[in-house]
């Protein structure tokens, strides 16, 4: 505890890795604790598997 | 917000396209907001990685 | 199987009652399979708990 | 309900099968409630998605 | 690294103890791994906020 | 997209606004995108309902 679940499109290992040291960085900084106690679990999406106002992002024409 | 969240067996992508799609309005018609703000995350579960009752969905006899 | 999770801020429980029963219909008019095995999950999420932006709900003048 | 997810690292299947075979038991054990509507998900884990102490776990020295 | 999360109706914090005691000692036999490594999650659902078959629990005559 | 979930024991309102910001900000800076588009969802959990080890936290003397 705590727990952090990051869920976003593919990103390169060097992202993830970035990410995870940054997101531990930043709850210490806020909200305290032992940074080892802090769990980040990122879990990768399809763009066939999410969607926004009814539209699978794959099918959009601009994809965010 | 809101975010709907599917896990569910393999399906094809249209109807992953038309699930979207009605799930939104599903949303829109009963709680109203804005269809836009409507996310949806879509997560395909392996028959090998669900049990009810005990059994692995892949070892039953009969798959529903 | 399917699991639908639903999260969303506070709604009446006749619109979680109405929400659920559109979820499960499209869901079977567009993946099919036994509508008594579709399971929905829904929580109420406070606007104290969900940002955007970096910035909690409940701190935004506008609120959607 | 109740539905039971366990997140982890790669098992072999006869693993997954023995772990879902003894979870369900624990549950009707020590929670009572009919053993067939117990639902298990399990979402295995690559090294790669998982960080404690800001550290992605494919990176370090020791996995446990 | 695991994690369980259980999403359950209403239960006494003695079945909660025991339901953490077992699950954990289910994971340790038929996965092996380090006992402290495991993490428990419990959610309690309302009756309000489950439903099956397109029903809500709590308006169902037969709550399982 | 994304959407970054904190599952933590309680928090201060000041806490979860520097936590919100700040998740962001790491998010943006070391995986790029949108800021408006990082959705954040938190979960205070109470120490009844979260285990390691086998053993709830609320029954272990020394709470970390």
């Amino acid at each position: 505890m705590p727990v952090i679940r990051v869920e976003m499109f593919k990103r390169t290992q060097e992202q993830k890795r970035n990410l995870a040291r940054e997101l531990t960085a930043a709850f210490v900084n806020t909200c305290g604790g032992n940074k080892e106690a802090i769990k980040i679990l990122i879990t990768e999406v399809d763009k066939n598997d999410w969607a926004s106002g009814g539209v699978i992002t794959a099918d959009k024409k601009d994809i965010i």
